[in-house]
């Protein structure tokens, strides 16, 4: 359910004008007063100053992504839902405009970006509790500030939280060109851990191939490539994965089932092809193979977890280890 | 894939004789020297008497019953199969017969029955080492403590060693009227926890939500009474399952996941139906569900859990209060 692909909503810049120290300037926001098409049932509005308390900050927002969960929200299809009227978007960066008398320890010009589970991003102007704001490095890249919180952490808490990976093991994962997809490839070869990956079948597929082993991909399948007997004979240099990550559902995930060792586990955050999990009992029997699922927003990292996954995955980024793979 | 009906092997009497403390008597064994057909590849033969080392016992069968793994292990389709030639049977009781020099705690007259995971107690006299054999208490019925530590017992480690129930808490099943079925009504109600209790629709349906409400059940409902939106609207006045236990497949587990709550365990331990388990991608996502698998041989229990589990409901025999429900 989180995106494959992110697209940055970059405001224009609003000028700067002396407003009293605990006034925001007029903010301008994606809004929308009903469920619906995105298209249809959006509109850009003008909000106007609001008065800001000792605690809160007022940030200006510098770049939020629209991710896939930001349309099922405004659809009113996705499980948890904000109150409506509401402001789109769900993370993104900003850069601090003022802060509140009691605020210390943020100041204009730093680098912020929202803290987890709070919407809203989509504006010009956001004034929120100094809690609800995480300072970041300056030197990050604006567009990955702005889409770290989503996908690289789902990935990052993938790897971390279902199965204790160490360097040799190995996992598996279908939708492997996903920014998801990327992230893992990535983060499992920082961590020594070989990666499995399944694509579809495209007229590019070696060119995709060629890009996702650059990334630290160990093996790439294509889907038309798994369509044999006894899958694991193809893993003749690396061991069955014990973790396997699955955001297509219908055949896509058996392929990652049939990877798995004894005992493993396939944790499933997508279904990109709207087709059901199909198991059959000997895998659950025999094979004590189990099932799970991930959805970051009930994940309920605390505080100090989610910033620390945030320096983590920012400090890659910076370090130029971790990267989105460039379309074409 | 564990029985629903457990049929017992009676040995016929074998007249004692004086034998040298250190032999056997012979025995009569059920062997097999090929996989196939039980009835095609079993035969009947004697064994001639063996010599037994000091730490050895000699155990003269009383009853040993036909699991359907064991038919499975005979036809050659069981995942873990003992070498060929085998002697049949998995579980069974007996009484200590003689006993070598070295032996201290188990003595003739004694009842035991087999250690967990060693096959062939389909034979009148059993020599093996004294650690394979653990005695139980002489007032226990034949019948019961011949067939506790595979259907009592997997029902028992279900219920504990998955999700952590508490007085109060709700499991679901299908298959409810199984011998593991009946023995998790039991051991549920003895601990305070509601169940709820899944059955094929038959003639005598009413007949048998009677039975298993008197075993402790606390919903009984049939395939067809659940083909509505909503069942857990059913429920209105006990708590959501978090655990649900399957033993049949196709839309059957579809019935025991609806029942689940966020955050809920389903165990699967069968696939009377032969039928896949399929789930959709939102119950993984959303709903939190997690699907894992169970086999008694593959849980390892220490020799001490085993034994602590198996006094514990031999000893529940024994009150009378964990029972299999007569057959009509």
């Amino acid at each position: 359910m989180f995106s494959r692909h992110s697209y940055l909503v970059v405001p224009t810049q609003t000028s700067v004008v002396n407003f009293p120290a605990t006034m925001s300037p007029p903010s301008t926001a994606v809004v929308y007063d009903q469920h619906g098409p995105p298209d249809t049932v959006t509109r850009v509005t003008k909000i106007p100053p609001v008065e800001m308390n000792e605690n809160e900050v007022c940030v200006k927002m510098l770049a939020a992504p629209i991710n896939p969960a930001d349309i099922n929200r405004i659809e009113g299809v996705y499980p948890v839902l904000p109150p409506i009227p509401a402001i789109g978007g769900w993370e993104g960066v900003g850069e601090i405009h003022s802060v509140g008398s009691a605020v210390m320890a943020l100041s204009p010009g730093d680098l912020v970006i929202h803290a987890a589970y709070l919407s809203g991003t989509w504006q010009t102007y956001v004034v929120e509790d100094q809690s609800l704001w995480y300072k970041i490095d300056k030197n990050t890249p604006i567009e990955y500030a702005a889409t770290i919180s989503v996908n690289p952490l789902s990935a990052l808490r993938m790897l971390e939280d279902f199965v204790a990976l160490k360097s040799g093991d190995t996992i598996v994962q279908n939708g492997a060109t996903s920014i998801v997809g990327q992230c893992v490839i990535q983060l499992a070869r920082i961590r020594g851990i070989h990666s499995i990956n399944i694509i579809r079948d495209k007229p590019e597929s070696d060119k995709i191939k060629e890009k996702l082993i650059k990334l630290g991909a160990n093996k790439v399948f294509t889907e038309s490539e798994l369509e044999v007997k006894g899958v694991k004979n193809l893993l003749v240099d690396i061991p069955k994965p014990s973790l396997g990550l699955n955001c297509i559902g219908g055949n896509a995930a058996n392929m990652v089932v049939k990877f798995l060792k004894q005992g493993g586990t396939m944790v499933t955050y997508g279904g990109m092809s709207k087709k059901p999990i199909t198991i059959s009992t000997p895998y659950f029997i025999f094979k004590d193979i189990s099932l799970k699922g991930y959805l970051l927003q009930e994940k309920n990292l605390d505080e100090a977890q989610y910033r620390c996954s945030i320096d983590h995955l920012l400090a890659l980024v910076r370090a130029g280890i971790l990267q989105y793979e460039k379309k074409d």
